[in-house]
């Protein structure tokens, strides 16, 4: 099990988490997917580490942009 | 042709937007709705004026809160 957290900028309401929940959920091999609001803080697990530009493109794709990559 | 103009609280984002034009694009005789996100100012067109409870109960079910109905 791997868990890795990335700040996302720009998220404001629920429906931006949903979207950024959504993309991020698409990407192989992730198993999990959560979203602080507040925080602008994104977790993702997964059950072997993944290639965190693969997350930082879904979440571009989600129309958001990671200001800190893990 | 009638126009209807709201002040919206609580709309953040393009998702924001997009909800309540749903939402309020569905009341019963409504043509037209635009909505501008940094004024908060929602626009209802239709052929003959429409009960503003309509509106505000639409805008409610979208999640957010007409604060001056017309």
């Amino acid at each position: 099990m791997a868990t890795a957290t990335y700040t996302v900028k720009g998220m404001t309401c629920g429906h931006c988490v949903s979207s950024v929940k959504e993309e991020v959920g698409e990407v192989a091999g992730v198993t999990s997917v959560e979203v602080d609001l507040a925080g602008g803080l994104l977790t993702v697990g997964s059950d072997s580490p993944i290639d965190s530009a693969k997350i930082i493109a879904a979440v571009e794709e989600a129309g958001y942009e990671v200001v800190n990559p893990a």
